[in-house]
C-alpha cells in the first residue's frame, strides 16, 4: 500500500484517483490525486492502581492525520488536564490495532507509579464532551481553574513587522499542505518570528496538541517565550490549549470567534487574527506588539 | 448589550475592539469590529420512562454559532442516530441557563411517549468520543450500520456546469460570514445548482446539522435530490452526516480528507472536491456529473 512507508509508518498523505471537470468537461478517465489521511487514533492510559499493579484505560479515539502520534497522545492528556507534567510520563508505546476493516492506531501512554488520575472527572468530562468543540470541557470556567501558567505575567514582546514574516514561513514549511490542500498547520515561533517547530494535521486542534506534547517531552513547557500560529481560525479551544501550555500569544492566519477572544481577555493572552504580511488586528493584549 | 436582539435571541456575531496593525504600525486606539459568536450550546432529551412519566437526561454539549438553535438540536440527534424520523419529536423547547459566569443555550427536545432511547449506546458513544472527530462513533463501521437510506441508489443526475455555479452563489448568501471572516457555510442545493437552505456555524458539523434538522422537521429527509455544500473541507463527519440525511452529492470548496473519499466510495456517495467555477475534483460516483 502506498499509503504505508518503508518502515511501515502510516503517512500523512494517501495516493487515489479523481476524475476532473475541466473547461466544461468531465474527464473520462482517471487521474492520480494525493489527500490528507485521516484515520481514527486511539488515546489509551497506563497507569499504577494502589496495590501497585498495571492498568490500562481507554481515553479518547480522535480522527488525525498519522505522523508524530507519541507527540499527539501526550500534547492532548496534557492540555486536557490529565496529566500535569513532563516527570508524570515514564514512556509511550505505539501500535496498531484492527478494528472492523480499518485499522486504528493506539497509543498507550505510560504514567510514572504514583501518578494519580482523576477518573472520576475524566469519565464526566468525557460524557460531557459533545460532537465537537468543548473537548471535554463541562464549562469555560474549568478551563481557567485547570491552567499552571500565569500567561498574563509571561513577559514576551515581539515587533509587529516580524510577526508579518510568518505566514510566508509557514507556508514554505507546510509540505503536505502544498500536496493535499488538506491539512491545517500549527507552529511556534520565537519573538523574532522564526517558526520552530511545525506540525500538520486534519484537526487544527491535533495539529496543536503535537507541537506542545513535543515541547513537553522536551522539558520547554511553559512555552513562555513562543507564539502559536495557527494557519485556520482562532476558537476556543486552541485558547485553552495555549493557556495549559502557558504561551503568550497566539496569531491566526484566519478569524477568531468571539469565545476566543473572550478567553484571550480572561486569560491575558496576545491574540492577532487576519494575520497576512503588512497587517493585522490585535484583539487582546496589544502591548505585546512593538 | 449589543449581542443580543430586539427580541432576547443570541445574535451570531458580537461587536468588540481591535487594535489595527497597518502600514507597519500598531494603531493607538481601539477600532469597532465584529466576531462570531461561538458560546456552548447543550442538548438534552426529554422522553418518557416506562412507566408513562417524564423524564431528561443531558446528551451533549457543543459549542456553536447562535441561531437555528432548535434546528441544530434536532439534526445533531438525528445524525446521531439517537432520533430516527421527524415522527419521533414531539416539540423543542428552548431556554437559557447560568453557568459560571457564562450563559449556556440549552435546548429541550421532547421525543414522543413510546419512543425508546438506547441509553446504553449513548453513554458508549460519548464515553468513546474524544476531542472533535469521531463524534460518538466508535468505529466507521458502526457509521454504515446506522443509516436508513441508501445513498448509492439515488437517481440524482447534474451537469457539471450547474455545480461550478454554487460557490459564488454560496458566497453571496454568506450574510455573517461577510461581516466576521469567522464562519463555515453548509447549503443545500437543486439539480440545478439553485441553492435553497443556508446555515452558517463556526462548527462545519453544525452548519450541517442545522440544515438536516431544519429538512427533517419540514418532512423533506431523505434528501434525494439535494446535494450540500460546504463552505471548507470534507471530513469524516460531512459525509456520515450525509449519509444519515440520504444526501447523494457532497461538494466542497476545499479539500477531502482520505476518510471522506472511503466513505463517499462505500456510501455510494457523489464526493466533489476543490469546487470552483470553471474546475473540480469528482473522488466518487462520477455518473451524476453529466
Amino acid at each position: 500500500m502506498g499509503d504505508i512507508d518503508a518502515v511501515g509508518r502510516r503517512q500523512s498523505s494517501r495516493q487515489l484517483t479523481v476524475r476532473r471537470f475541466r473547461g466544461g468537461e468531465l474527464g473520462s478517465g482517471d487521474d492520480p490525486d494525493l489527500v490528507a489521511t485521516e484515520e481514527p487514533f486511539e488515546i489509551r492510559l497506563g497507569y499504577s492502581r494502589r496495590d501497585g499493579s498495571r492498568a490500562e484505560e481507554p481515553v479518547s479515539i480522535t480522527m488525525r492525520t498519522p505522523g508524530h502520534d507519541e507527540d499527539l497522545a501526550v500534547g492532548f492528556l496534557f492540555t486536557e488536564g490529565i496529566i500535569r507534567a513532563r516527570s508524570d510520563v515514564q514512556g509511550v508505546v505505539a501500535r496498531g490495532q484492527r478494528a472492523g476493516d480499518g485499522l486504528i492506531n493506539v497509543v498507550r501512554v505510560e504514567l510514572e507509579p504514583g501518578v494519580e488520575v482523576d477518573f472520576k472527572r475524566l469519565e464526566r468530562n468525557f460524557y460531557m464532551t459533545s460532537s465537537c468543540g468543548v473537548c471535554g470541557k463541562a464549562s469555560i470556567d474549568a478551563v481557567a481553574v485547570q491552567g499552571q501558567y500565569d500567561v498574563g505575567a509571561a513577559d514576551f514582546r515581539m515587533p509587529g513587522a516580524a510577526l508579518g514574516r510568518i505566514p510566508a514561513a509557514l507556508k514554505t514549511k507546510q509540505a503536505v499542505f502544498e500536496q493535499t490542500g488538506g491539512l491545517h498547520a500549527s507552529g511556534l515561533f520565537d519573538a523574532a518570528g522564526e517558526i520552530g517547530a511545525l506540525r500538520e494535521d486534519v484537526g487544527r486542534h491535533n495539529a496543536l496538541d503535537k507541537l506542545i506534547g513535543q515541547a513537553l517531552m522536551r522539558g520547554e513547557v511553559p512555552l513562555q517565550s513562543r507564539g502559536v500560529i495557527v494557519s485556520g481560525r482562532a476558537s476556543f479551544e486552541l485558547m485553552q490549549k495555549a493557556k495549559m501550555a502557558g504561551v503568550p500569544l497566539v496569531a491566526a492566519v484566519g478569524a477568531p470567534s468571539s469565545l476566543a477572544v473572550e478567553l484571550a481577555r480572561e486569560f491575558g493572552i496576545t491574540l492577532v487574527g487576519f494575520l497576512k504580511s503588512d497587517r493585522f488586528n490585535v484583539y487582546s493584549r496589544p502591548d505585546r506588539i512593538v
